[in-house]
């Protein structure tokens, strides 16, 4: 089992990706991220993203019921469809999903969120969480039958509301319940970079021992993702690749170890 | 069975047809529209809907590829997971699909599309079509494990691109392969009007014979749904119900007999 993260950014080549996953000879799960669409979704709307930074230093959207709205808009609709399209097209039985859909992903909304705005602590409560459990049932029910699933948020919570989460996060819990052996991770950059202003800086190789230091040396974004990784071992996968989601063959270039292999 | 389309229109009281889907006895499928969120959507996006009308008198929406990207944000993105969010919030276990997913509704695309377009005949194609076929596997795969579908457009064409066509059609085809007994229809009128103007002529019963006799008296539109009407009775259906959307128990009410009764 593989399961690949398609980032959300304007260059990814999906086109691509989409052709390499219709190579694999495993069974595999996609999640996929959305956030250039829903940008620029938000802007063409005029309903720009609001982003927050928790007094912890994550930085995070805040996700309002017009901000759900859009992101299922973006990500369970436009960019989820048309993944699933050129799937179909690549010869993959895709079944598109938002974590919505038969509770496939499912988590547990934030309290409330404690951040500062204009210099002041403030609490706020937004429709975002962290997810929890995965429905096994239902993945298993459609990889049986030979059928993809693609996954995005939103996820639902334990009320049954709608919520954002982080993909990094749903790519967590899904391998804590998948168990895949590899991770790819398909982003904007070529991997994990030494500077985030240097393509050049790329870290070729981080042993899996390595990640909880390397997480103490990075601030905000980074950081979550750094401990997304983490995770990701103490769940079983025995390889993580972080590559480029942006060459022409993004899939085939990562399992021959461009990117950054952390095992 | 029981198939309950949801109409697309802005007075839908979707809270209410969830609640009274709950309270079903019977296994149900349900297919959706968004058109009212659609044409919203391409108003604040300054993308107008384009409708022509074919010469041989039926109106359809000119579907783009820009045209495809807003139905997948309305229907299949927001208003599919809004829908999919409410039905947990009521005990229903719903998973939104669009026809692409799993290509649970496969189409044709059409050829070409003859409109009159400034009193000029001319030649158009788009991705627009006619649903032929549903993947029954991947539906009784779900219902037979406790999941409810809840479907829209677009579809998937032979070639699997994405397709826009009309949910009356998707119904139609749905009826074919999974042979309802009782088809709702929930839209935002008291049911089939004499006078499209005047509400309180509601047609309370037409036998199915009646029905081709009945199609050549309307245009448009509700000729389209005359017809769609009739080949429900053509694949099986016992009882139509065409009735409103908008009051307090909207399928309670279909089911009591309020409404347009086709029998």
């Amino acid at each position: 089992m593989i399961i690949v993260k398609i980032g959300g950014g304007e260059g990814i080549n999906l086109q691509g990706i989409v052709h390499g996953l219709a190579q694999l000879k495993e069974k595999f799960i996609v999640v996929h991220g959305a956030n250039a669409l829903r940008d620029k979704l938000a802007e063409d709307l005029k309903q720009p993203k609001k982003v927050v930074t928790s007094v912890s230093g994550y930085a995070s959207v805040y996700s309002d019921e017009t901000m759900i709205d859009l992101m299922m808009m973006a990500y369970a609709g436009a960019r989820n469809k048309r993944i699933v399209e050129l799937c179909h097209q690549h010869g993959i039985n895709a079944v598109g999903l938002s974590g919505l859909d038969g509770k496939v992903v499912q988590g547990v909304r934030n309290k409330a969120i404690r951040v500062y705005q204009d210099a002041k602590l403030k609490v706020l409560r937004d429709f975002s969480g962290k997810p929890e459990t995965i429905n096994k049932g239902l993945l298993d029910l459609l990889l049986d039958h030979g059928y993809v699933p693609v996954l995005t948020v939103p996820i639902i919570d334990e009320q049954n509301n709608a919520i954002n989460t982080e993909n990094d996060d749903v790519v967590s819990v899904l391998q804590k319940t998948m168990r895949a052996g590899t991770v790819i991770n398909l982003i904007e950059a070529p991997g994990f970079l030494e500077d985030k202003d240097d393509e050049a800086s790329l870290i070729k190789h981080i042993a899996a021992a390595e990640l909880e230091a390397r997480e103490q040396q990075v601030d905000g974004r980074m950081k979550r993702k750094m401990l997304a990784v983490r995770r990701l071992f103490e769940h079983g996968a025995s390889r993580v690749i972080i590559a480029d989601g942006r060459g022409e063959h993004p899939v085939a270039d990562a399992l021959s170890g461009k990117g950054t292999v952390i095992e």
